[in-house]
This record gives C-alpha cells, sequence and structure tokens, in this order.
C-alpha cells in the first residue's frame, strides 16, 4: 500500500477531508455530536482542581491505577475471573496496544496471521515491521494472530462461538483486538477469547470510539509471563499514555454511568446503519452487502473491477468519500472485483440519501466492467454472501 | 540496568513514591506548583466550545497544523531558517520522538553513540532495540549519535562551541534532545546544532519540562528525506498524538506569553538549584559537583563507593529521595565511585536543609570506603571538574 499508490491514496484522503459540502462515507470516524463534551469538560475541571494536579506531572508507564481498576472491573464482568489492575496496561489508543505486542513477538521476516480483510493500521504496522500477513489456515507457521472476533473492521462481522475456538485452537498468541465490540449492535458483547485462554490471549480495547478518539486513551490486557518486557517496551516508546486524557476518563467514569451511554450508542448507529443500507441498496443495487453486527460501516463487494483511486477520485468529484477495498486487504489481488467500505458514523443520516446517488454516478461514471465469473444480474444484498463470508485467504505475501 | 537490579531499583523508586514525609530529590520531576493549571484550564474550556470539538476527533499523524505552526516560529526565531511547519512532527512527549528515529535509523547490534552519562529512558530505549552503546569517540562505528548539547541530563552540562562542532564532525546523524534548552539559567538558549545541519540532525523538544509532563506533547524536526518513513512509523506506532492535548497546548500558546513564562520558570529553578547546592556543600562537603547550566538536578561525583542500591534505601530510610548514579551510565562499572543525581525541581526549598541531612546520615551509615585512587580529603565542591568534564568514554558494551 505504501509507494506510489499509497501516497496517492494519501493524498486524496487529505483532499476529500477538505473539500466542501462533501458527504463523508469514508474515513471511519465516529459521530462527533456524540461526544461527551459537557461530561468531558466537567469531568477536566474536577481533575484540574486536585490537589498538585497529579493528572499533569509524570505517572506510572502502565497507567493511571484508579483507570486501570475501572477497566478491570468491566472485564470482570465478562467472564475474565480473576483479572487484576496490574495485568492492564494503559496505551495510547488500541493502536499503540498492537505495535507494543507486535513489537514483543514479532522479528522482522516473522509471519502474522490476518484476516483477509483487516484493520488497514494494524496491517501497515506489520508492514512497517517487516512482518509477513500470512492467512489464519498458514497460523502454524505465524508468531501470532491478529483478530476482531467481535465486529470486525471492515467486515462488520462477528465470529462464532466455533469460529472462536478455531481461532484458539490454533495454539498461537493471539491478538484481540475489541475496539468496536461495545459498540455490536445487539447489546453487550460475550465474554473475550481471552477470558478462556488469559495465558495466549493479548486483549486490546480503547475509549476512542465509546467516548472519543482525541484523548487516546486505549489499553492491553498482558499475559503475567510478558508483563514485564511489554511494560519496558512501553516505557521506551513514550514512557507513559497522557496523563490528563487518563485522569479526564477516569473522572468521567466516575461519574457517568457508561453502560448507559453505550446502550444509546448502539441504538444510534444501528439506525444509521440501516439507513445507509436502505439508500444503497436503492441506488446501487448491484452492490452486495452483509448487514453489519456492530460498528460504523458496511463493507461493500461490486460485481465489477474498476480501478478503486479512480473510483475515489470520481466520488470526490460528485461530492462524496469512500474507503477503498485495497487499504483493508492482506493480499493485493489485482484481478479480484472491487470492495469498499462506506461508514454510516460521521456523515447526516438525511445526507446518506444523496451520498448514495452520488456514489452510483461515480459508479456508472467508471462504467464498470463486469468480472467474468460473477453473476450478471443485481445480485441480492441480502441473499449474497459477501466476500467475508469466503472463508481464509491462502497465501502469504 | 534489567533484570534483578533492575526490578529492585524498580521497586525502590516506587517505595520512594509512596513513603509519607519523604523529601524527593529524586525523579526528576518538575514543580507542580508551576503548572498553569488556570491557563490551561481556560484553554480546555475555548477547546470543548469548537464546533464539532475536532480536538476529540481522529486527527492526522504529524499532528495539529496550527501548533505546528507554532513550534517552527519558535524555532525559526533560533535560526532554523527556512523550517516548514510540514518538518515537524507532533509526538507523545520527547521520548517518543528519540523512540521514532531510533526505530527509523537503528537495527539490532547497531551502535549508538552516548555520552557516559545520559538520560536513562533513551539508553533504555536503545537496550530495548538490542543497540549498542559506544563512546562519541567511537561514533564512526555508529549509526547515529544521541546528545543534549544544551543542559545534559543528568550532568546539567551545556556544550561549547566547539565540542558542538565536534559533534557535528562525526558527520553522523545526530538526534539533538533539548528536552531542557528552554530552561538554561543564562537565558533562551543558542541556535539547536540542527541549525547549521538541517540534513543531519534530528531535532528534539517538548512542552513537558516548561509546560507539564502529564499533556505529553513533544515534537521532532525530521530531515526532509527522512519524513515519509517517519510519519509512517508514527502512524504505526499509535496513528497520532493526544489531539486533545495538542488543542489544549495550542490555544495556551495564543493567548499566553510562553517567553515570559520560561524568563520566570528559569529563575525559579536557578534559585532551587543554588539553594540545594548551598545545603549540598554544607553536610556533604566530600560530594563534588558543578553547578549546572539550567535543568531540574545537581549531578554528583562522590569520593567513595558504595553499592548504590543500597545507599537508596538508607536514604529512603531516613526519609529522603535520590537517583542513583548507575541509572544514568552508559557503561556499568563496578569499579567506578559512586554519583548520584539529586533534583531541586519537585521538593520545597525549605526541606532542601533537612534533605542534606538525612543523606549526609544515610552515606555516613554505609561507611562508605573512599576509592584508592582519589583524594583523600574533602575535594571542594568548586574547585573540582566533576565527571562530566572528564571527556568521552572509550568501550563499547
Amino acid at each position: 500500500m505504501r509507494g506510489r499508490i499509497g501516497a496517492r491514496l494519501d493524498a486524496l484522503v487529505r483532499r476529500s477531508a477538505a473539500t466542501p459540502g462533501l458527504i463523508p462515507l469514508g474515513g471511519g470516524l465516529p459521530s462527533d455530536e456524540q461526544f461527551p463534551r459537557a461530561a468531558l469538560g466537567a469531568a477536566f475541571v474536577r481533575v484540574l482542581s486536585q490537589r498538585g494536579a497529579p493528572a499533569l506531572q509524570y505517572g506510572w508507564p502502565e497507567g493511571m491505577e484508579s483507570l486501570r481498576a475501572r477497566i478491570c472491573r468491566r472485564l470482570r464482568s465478562r467472564r475474565m475471573v480473576g483479572l487484576e489492575p496490574r495485568d492492564i496496561i494503559v496505551t495510547n489508543g488500541a493502536q499503540q496496544a498492537i505495535a507494543l505486542v507486535a513489537d514483543l513477538l514479532a522479528r522482522p521476516d516473522d509471519a502474522i496471521a490476518v484476516d483477509a480483510q483487516s484493520y488497514p493500521s494494524a496491517l501497515e504496522l506489520f508492514r512497517s515491521r517487516r512482518l509477513k500477513l500470512v492467512s489464519p489456515t498458514a497460523a502454524e507457521r505465524a508468531t501470532a494472530v491478529y483478530a476482531m472476533p467481535v465486529v470486525s473492521n471492515p467486515t462488520g462481522k462477528t465470529l462464532l462461538a466455533r469460529e472462536r475456538a478455531k481461532l484458539l485452537g490454533l495454539g498461537r498468541p493471539i491478538v484481540e483486538d475489541e475496539a468496536y465490540a461495545d459498540l455490536a449492535f445487539d447489546g453487550p458483547p460475550p465474554p473475550p477469547i481471552g477470558a478462556s485462554a488469559r495465558d495466549q490471549v493479548f486483549l486490546v480495547g480503547t475509549f476512542s470510539k465509546i467516548l472519543c478518539p482525541g484523548l487516546r486513551v486505549g489499553w492491553l490486557v498482558v499475559p503475567a509471563r510478558w508483563r514485564a518486557r511489554l511494560l519496558r517496551l512501553k516505557e521506551a516508546a513514550d514512557l507513559q499514555s497522557n496523563g490528563l486524557a487518563q485522569a479526564v476518563v477516569d473522572d468521567y467514569l466516575a461519574h457517568n454511568d457508561l453502560e448507559q451511554r453505550l446502550a444509546g450508542l448502539r441504538k444510534f448507529y444501528r439506525q444509521r446503519a440501516a439507513r445507509l443500507a436502505t439508500a444503497v441498496r436503492r441506488h446501487l443495487p448491484s452492490w452486495a452487502f452483509q448487514f453489519p453486527t456492530g460498528g460504523f460501516s458496511l463493507w461493500i463487494d461490486t460485481d465489477a473491477r474498476v480501478d478503486e483511486l479512480k473510483l475515489v477520485e470520481a466520488a470526490i468529484g460528485e461530492g462524496v468519500g469512500l474507503d477503498p477495498g485495497m487499504t483493508f486487504l492482506a493480499r493485493h489481488d489485482e484481478d479480484r472485483p472491487t470492495s469498499l467500505r462506506l461508514c454510516f458514523s460521521l456523515a447526516r443520516p438525511s445526507d446518506f440519501e444523496e451520498g448514495a446517488r452520488r456514489l452510483a454516478r461515480a459508479w456508472r461514471r467508471l462504467g464498470p466492467q463486469r468480472r467474468g465469473g460473477l453473476p450478471l444480474g443485481g445480485a441480492s444484498s441480502r441473499g449474497r454472501a459477501g466476500s467475508a463470508g469466503r472463508g481464509a485467504w491462502d497465501a502469504a505475501q
């Protein structure tokens, strides 16, 4: 993804962000109207009024004790029996948690098993460490497995019980990324895979999607035998996570009902998902998707092949943003049909209809060629399994 | 430093922090009475009241544009001619800036040139990356040089013009750490070494010492040819630095006179330095030090050899904290006389006299053996050059 194409895509993303009137169906950003600004402001005032304002001073590399205790209590309620605050390290968002585990476990040329479609910044992280990306079916030669069992980004899938068991059965260390787990539409998520295999699983979570990303407060549950080494890597990376943001989150959690907020967010995003799905079905009936189990986006499989960067350009030209599928692919396959991610999280729902109309114009403008092996007729978006259901991919890069 | 000794020291540091009534002459923390709490609170309120609260949303990996422009203007006034905001990346404190450069330039078994006494978290970072620490005299085989030319931590030294020239003359990439440069007692620092060798120097700075550490806002000036790769590493590490903290700092700088604040801080810390120096000279006349050129601490060379961990334990027993010299040493030499760092930044100046008295009791309790090669009589703290003046050390680890 880097090099010429990466640079072109990066330029497009920035152009898209700077385009006035653009309907942002790309980007994966949470809804800013859901940021609890007043409550965070009140928390900040209380934090700053503490004697000596410890939140402004240096803290410990593992993070603020009281915040780790709160995260611990939430996880214990999800069958993480016996979990202690010392098992948890506060990180600079979920991304840093994944990066620290990668640096802990993997050396250049090691293999990491990932889904065929996965979280782009994790893929880029692994590539920046010169790790090989392989399919979970090739996990026996992988140093670790990276997975999002509940509400995967980008596919919106949640693993079934047998798929979860299979993941554990691979016998490799697992990085279990729960970034969207609290936003599963059906309610509180199941226990983490890590609950039944604490020695095998690094559990990653974050407040970015459920409070706001700008705080950069995430966490990592570390198996005991790796704790000291992980902590050393955290300290080497940046001494400690932002003390002010940690204290604000901690105080927010002390004074607000997070579970109630989550119930509201689930409803909020589920309604948006339904509305965008309706608009896409109406204006782009040939685009196939499975309704997501949660999160911020629809993962679309088209029945044709176009240059995805040209599609992004055309869409910006029509006044709508999207995320090209290539960003999410562990392996780049020139011959695959075009895929893309559409986000319902940030744009106004009243713009969804117009957004889909603009997408359809951009799509027609490129005159997509239907791919030989695919059915010609408008595949039903309900009847056809998205590529997310196609199972694992096989080749290493 | 890691392993058994590191764990013991870590336990001592934590014990010391938890000991009530302890006079904290260790730790290197800035004075919390100098945190601009009211001004930061006002900044926070303004930041949160912005439409859409962009500080709470995701931002760009290089950091907030307006903040980078402010940092750029300050550096331009120090002869960084032609510097542009795009040359600057906002990091999670100075530590992350150093870590990113280490990951950019060095591979395991590469050598990094450092001073004989240096910043512990940089040394630990390099060790965690399995880099070899070598003396600047062996820099020709080093991948890079790490240096603090203005107000070194821990020695409090500032390089002379010919020493600066020599550093550049090594011809290696330099990580120029300016964490304490704005707190040089004599006033604004000279232009960075990087000003005359922009392609060779990665310049590191931070708001941790001059505003407060809990915000974790630092910066890195990257030579143009490395910018894209560095940015990729930053994004892989944690996507972006804390948006809220960046916005608060940016707004603070827009509404407050930083240079006036710095003038006040220089005076504040210089007075404290003088007061601690007086107390140490009175109660521990055999301890030698050079009055620092700035920063938070005195670097002490004793004329005897004791187990430094026992010294820390004894000092905690007497109710005073200190930083053992071993923490700062690039190479551990069992045969060297004991050294230590005493901080005047955090403790109350009215406690300095009592702190020195407690240190003297701890020191006597250990019955230090004067080292053969060192003069027996109480070396004058003014007349004798500290080890900081002894020049480079020679051996690689």
